[in-house]
């Protein structure tokens, strides 16, 4: 069986065999009403793998996680939104350990088989009161993805879930992920997470590899706001339960299930920037015929990431120079001589704009009708190598700095 | 003789010994009533050195002055805003040509002994028509400094002209200065420029020496947007008409020197910052207790690129944990454990927001009349070594958003 996407219900997409979630209020942001604290649970013991922020200032739920996932196994993860618990010093960490206790012992669990995620403000301490109250009333079952999907949400406008199916010759994997973030900084509060949880049987240290792979291509291509976050965190859960030889490189089904992942992962990292703060649009840059694959990746990223880009292609303005400056900002190899640029929209239209060392005349109105789509195409090609990479970015409004500017602490 | 500053008079900036200067309205935009093209000229041949932007798209003008720099001397400097001249293949470079041809035959030099800037719109072609009549029409004069500087003003909203004064037993040197740049990059204008003449005997290669260090010390610590342009360059002239013995890093006039240029630099740095596109405040940072003078710079032009940072200043959100992620993601060596971060305001007013690991309680209030401020100081003790630097950047507003977004091309 090859990769299936699963259409995309929000909150109706249900979890993997032996996988239970649920979420309550335990009010750890008074002012906020909404679910803010979830817990995702394996019947059985998972292989499990995490991958963190490259942020110097780690928060604390971080290194707990850094801890627990030491023998590479996890059963549960329990998560709250409105508080990070960054920058919060021994206490921070004291706190972070409890919550771990607090879930292990509601679930009958050791607690270095729980990790630990948190979002929301920096620089505060959890309401471990609330939150044990809150944690105490959730409720788990096999249809509690959504609200655990709601309950790490911030200042997201909607809940972003996603699921595939992978198998080979009878044997059927599931796929279930949710992701938050609107920007990989926030208004006090500054976090992108992700947890996947799949019954496919990975084997250790595969999984981890796979998830590396898969966030390579997805969360690490995409850009908000140019500011990592002290508590971005993905993780994958793989309980087994759908039976069948563990699943290594060597695995008829290894293909299969990489490019579920890697593909839930890329949804999901697309929602993140269609729901990024203020935005209007997703710009998606791909570029080919770089000297190298990582010189791809940056010169796509630093498109995306570009202000000038962005608020560019915000004014519908096919000011392409911006675009030629970002690659050569970027440190990739590249050729003026050599580059060639276009711009396009799904729905239909591109507009050819840069061709090797001058600029082509173009039709204004149909590049302006392209930049003006829901989700704007940017295509460079360095003819240099084989090269290539796609990057994902929203574009920068006067909302997204009345937002960021709020009188918020 | 210590060094000294000249007070600053917008335009009435006298230039060095030797030095003269003028400027004209070519028309290089049609739709813009301002001068564009200017001259800066020296009776004598100079010692000059330049440093260009680090974009690996480099505009034609760059290429022409790499070459005619390639002996260390110069004598002429020809400029004009309304078009970048970048991205425009060989007819760019052979328009940079002429446009030193045309130059050198008004000033009887040779055409390798001229220099060429240009800023504006990247991706059209110089009208050199309009060009060669402006330059025709140029007066030179000792008084003509404030009309070079107008001339290369983009979406500047004021001049920027700085001199200073310094010497040693008897001999005293002047520099002259002017800068334009409302950001790194521009709603279709994207240049950052500084032109210095002095009468100072430097010798080569101290004056390219001495550039580097003041421009590292000032230029390289500004940010606007992220945005490296195709077209920054600054350009020294030194004329030696102040006669006297070369100087080198040996002279006892060396030191004098060096802290005029570097003044002069920051100053106009800082002017720059002050003028940013939609800016409405200059956000000082000071890192000191780096582990090396790089991590320090790496720390403090982190901070004041921040877009969270820069909403949060401009918001007046005392909102610390955006300043200690920024450290943290600028890649410098750090322990929150031990990082102090301060917020004040030049006017008065101090307050330690968090030290070492935890918070502080601070007066909000207070915070808020820090970051109410037209220049808001940022000081980040980070407790490891002895590495110190300073950076400057403007905030981001939704002013920014919409003159960047506008419709241009």
């Amino acid at each position: 069986m090859s990769y299936e996407r699963e259409p995309t219900v929000q909150g109706g997409v249900s979890l993997p065999r032996g996988f239970r979630a649920g979420a309550a209020r335990a009010g750890i942001r008074a002012d906020v009403d909404k679910l803010d604290v979830g817990l995702l649970y394996s019947e059985v013991p998972c292989a499990a793998a995490a991958v963190y922020t490259s942020n110097r200032v780690k928060a604390a739920p971080l290194l707990v996680c850094q801890e627990h996932l030491a023998d590479g196994r996890a059963q549960a993860v329990v998560a709250n939104s409105g508080c990070a618990n960054a920058a919060t010093g021994e206490q921070g960490l004291a706190d972070v350990r409890q919550m771990a206790s607090l879930a292990a012992a509601k679930l009958g669990l050791r607690p270095s088989d729980v990790l630990v995620a948190s979002t929301g403000v920096i620089g505060t301490l959890l309401p471990m009161e609330r939150l044990r109250d809150g944690l105490s009333r959730i409720e788990l079952s096999a249809a509690g993805g959504g609200d655990f999907a709601r309950a790490i949400m911030t200042t997201d406008t909607r809940s972003k879930c996603e699921s595939g199916r992978c198998g080979h010759e009878g044997e059927e994997y599931t796929l279930w992920a949710v992701a938050k973030g609107a920007g990989m900084i926030h208004p006090n509060m500054a976090t992108m997470l992700c947890f996947i949880a799949t019954d496919a049987p990975l084997a250790q240290p595969y999984v981890a590899a796979c998830l590396r792979e898969a966030v390579d291509a997805s969360f690490n291509m995409i850009d908000v706001d140019s500011d990592t976050s002290t508590n971005d965190t993905v993780i994958v859960l793989a309980n087994g339960l759908a039976g069948g030889e563990p699943i290594d490189a060597g695995h008829p089904a290894a293909g299969s299930f990489r490019a579920a992942l890697t593909g839930c992962c890329v949804r999901l990292a697309k929602a993140i920037v269609a729901d990024a703060e203020g935005g209007t649009k997703v710009i998606e840059c791909t570029v080919e015929g770089a000297a190298s694959p990582v010189d791809a990746r940056r010169a796509a990223r630093e498109v995306v990431r570009s202000l000038a880009v962005k608020t560019a292609v915000y004014g519908c303005d096919p000011n392409w120079g911006r675009i030629l400056a970002a690659v050569g900002n970027s440190g990739a190899a590249m050729s003026e001589k050599k580059a060639v640029i276009s711009i396009s929209a799904p729905e239909g239209g591109c507009v050819h704009v840069y061709r090797q060392g001058a600029p082509l005349p173009f039709d204004e109105a149909q590049a302006r009708a392209c930049l003006s789509a829901r989700e704007v195409h940017i295509r460079v090609e360095l003819g240099l190598g084989e090269g290539a990479a796609t990057a994902w970015g929203s574009d920068i409004t006067e909302e997204y700095v009345r937002l960021n500017s709020a009188y918020t602490t």
